[in-house]
């Protein structure tokens, strides 16, 4: 078969992606995607198997697991944010061209989406012997809520609003000290753990109120599967069209957890010198922008 | 928008700390911040959800995952103590200057009692749905073991002032060794997850009987905020008086703790010189008492 | 006993394994059975004591723990491959030599029947006395789900299928970036909790439908072991003679997920020059297939 | 205080350990102490909270972490064996003198038989009144089993001397690479995490038929304590005297689990010469046999 690893050569030669905007693009989509497969399948085999094959705490992990697994591999390429709200953070610091930012965003929902086609796929047969085949948003036999996130019934706006704000910022706040050369960065290989870390404390303690979203692409994907799937719009309308909320509500509060970081800490580090001062504040322009620095060194 | 970057930079040149103990008392307000968000979080989820969002054991991940997140970021500023009886231990051992313990642990308090009020703000709904909208220590709708601890009901004053004291014990203990540079320091990247490991183990065996405080700042803060919050005086009086245990105890145990480490190994370990011998055990005054070390070497 | 020495190293010379593939598949016999002996075990013990004695976490960490166990010591002998879609992909992928195979996936397959035979033994009292001594496959008392997989009784044939298709595209997709040089590699301290946490994901997410095989041997095995000791042809001809779907479609999904992380990230990478370029897409023959790289670069 | 100053050196002076092995069992009983602190009490908190504080894989988990959270500290002075089995594998491997073994054991005993307990003051109050008063070995008010581990009743004793044997050699079968320098060895920063998870696995996966004891010290230790503190000679004399069980298979099951991995494994590497041949056999004599090797390099 030597012709065939000729034309597979000359196949990838072709294909190749020179664009390193497209190439970035294609990191995360894939790393949005392989989080949510294990998440959102996780959702479904907790909640299909009425909890005899999983439990809340199995979900949070999984989501966990799924940010760690690739988050070495694409940290170089793209940063591996996984997140609207991430790279919107990454903009505001100067860490990312704001030209940038929508491409990334569209990559990222691109990934949920996909992600929640295949895990419908896998557990078609499992989600509809537990709802009867009737696809709803609510009642005892729901299955929206693997794909997307929904609050509980009691919550108020202000308060969903406000979770979402908390959930996200705490994410920054943790995320943003692991690299920051300035202060003292973790060693490179605590940053993935650490990552992981993060997310499944928040999904432990934050996820009640409103089911853990704090991130726009990992909410925003699904739910258009859905919308699409046979869920109909329920999806968009139910709880007074509340789908906008971990749409906007985590892009406020990762601007917010990351200012919380540089006020508290970061801006009363010891100076080395004016200029390294002033670029610990991230505010003044860089020219050399690069999208791709060592492992470990552009995680947020 | 050039000029607001100019006066962002001017903003940070006038506010920046330059006060080095008010910087490390920053950093522990917001460790202990951090520390508390993800633990009184994941009690608020659990028990307002009745264990369908969450468990006990999630619960203790949390409160570990919270001392992980931010210790890399936090050791060379202050220690990372995030808890009075880790800097009660530290002066004792001669690692932290005694003018440093009042702002040390009035910080930790201020975080513990910030952390609080924001997860009260954020549970606000679903404590009131809890509770029936009744905020109370006692009884089967209780939700002030959310934020402070309580003793189960059979529990003698002497179990509960000995179980606070072993628990802080084991803590310090456990934590003397990983930074002690005579014997064999662990490896830096070790560091983070040991200390959480060992905060996960003492909240997994040793909370049935008091909650697993271990922590006068974690106990004393958010006691402090459900008593201006709702709760009332109960959180003080209830018990006979009981919330000073949760503060003298741990103070007492940690002493103890170091001092089973001192005397079980760290005073047999062979002397390189007689210099290093007194410095080793740490009761000679030392003229620079350096607050800053480098990254992981100054944890307890 | 100077003569037992003697004698010992005399043993040790006339029955030391020259052979390189011999010695490779000896390491696979070990790694595989290690990594069963901990899974089925657990399986056993979440079942026999009916949940009091463990839940299906735990399970899932038990086989995630067998995986990580054994890691560092086997990388360099063989690659710990331990299952056979694995070994496939390795050899799709230039990686290891199209000959090793099946010897490779002989070994892999003794090492789980071993273990299967020996989880039987130690837990024979208790799966008789859950069992009422009848050992069946299907019906509330079955025992037969402690060694093989079996799918859920609503699912279909493609469904497994595509099930078993994911779940192992899942695992080659984040393991192959792992030590892949070209692009960001994992730092080696990470590669095997890394290798692990993914078959944790997995196991957690993906495990409803078919019981999580995604592994050849790990379910041939245990089910001959089975077919002998007592449940009879049913563990083959139970759900229409479904126990081809675990052993065709993990293969299928190995080769799958390794293709989508070449077409996503790797053939996009950078150049060095043509001739790295050539070896990254792994379809030029290698003259010196080495099957002894040093440790965490042969992961996959 | 200078006077108590000088009094504290003066002292320290002269109750300085300077007998090497002395000053090793000390380290031995600290380490057994906290090892058993951790499992202990979390066996409690379980059981005398009637599951509401914990559960089983939490009691598995902490006596993880009790076994992580002292090894780099202890790892230099004695090895950090915890377990007279593991003592008894060095032994045989010629790792440790022969001399060492006795004292080593006793230690051992000592440290765990201290941590029971203080295990029983700690939770005194919370055991009377799970159990009414009356300190029993059988019926569902037992407490025996927080100390010492008894087997389920349909076990043979046949079957449970197996379950010792395999869970111990299991135990060292994956301990014994972590060290072995002629190997793979696992990186430093991983052996403390690795060790600690292979203990997690065996008590997830093989603690049903007899509590997971695969300690001789951490079972002869608690089970004197209790028969001295009020349960009785029932602790020996039930089920038959099956106390010498978790006695004596882990010694047998430790060297059996050594030699599988010589045998697989170990033997069949190639040789570098054959001086390192005798070595790596283990059984020739070496002059200088020293107890205290750089750290990790000395685990089993």
């Amino acid at each position: 078969p030597m012709e065939v690893r000729r034309f597979l050569v000359w196949l990838r030669q072709q294909g190749k992606v020179r664009n390193a905007l497209l190439r970035e693009c294609l990191g995360e989509v894939l790393g949005t995607f392989i989080f949510m497969m294990f998440g959102c399948a996780a959702l479904a085999q907790v909640k299909t198997s009425r909890g005899s094959k999983g439990q809340y705490l199995s979900a949070n992990m999984a989501f966990s697991v799924g940010h760690f697994s690739h988050l070495c591999c694409l940290l170089p390429h793209s940063g591996a944010h996984m997140n609207p709200a991430v790279s919107l953070s990454c903009c505001v610091l100067g860490r990312l061209a704001w030209s940038k930012l929508l491409p990334y965003c569209l990559a990222q929902v691109i990934g949920a989406f996909l992600a929640a086609g295949l895990v419908f796929l896998m557990y078609h047969d499992a989600i509809m012997s537990y709802s009867g085949g009737v696809l709803t948003v609510y009642g005892p036999n729901e299955t929206a809520s693997i794909f997307a996130t929904y609050p509980v019934e009691f919550l108020s706006l202000g308060s969903s609003f406000l979770d979402q704000v908390v959930g996200t910022g705490m994410v920054l706040l943790c995320f943003l000290p692991l690299d920051d050369q300035q202060n003292s960065p973790a060693p490179p290989d605590l940053v993935p753990p650490l990552a992981a870390t993060v997310l499944l404390g928040v999904s432990m303690s934050m996820s009640y109120n409103c089911g853990g979203g704090i991130n726009p692409a990992r909410d925003f994907g699904p739910r258009l599967f859905t919308f699409m799937a046979g869920w109909g719009s329920d999806v968009f309308t139910c709880y007074n069209y509340w789908f906008w909320v971990p749409i906007a509500a985590p892009m406020l509060g990762a601007v917010i957890g990351s200012y919380i970081y540089l006020i508290f800490i970061q801006w009363h580090l010891p100076d080395p010198d004016t200029d390294t001062c002033a670029n610990a504040l991230n505010i003044l322009p860089k020219e050399n922008l690069s999208p791709c620095p060592p492992c470990s060194t552009n995680l947020t």
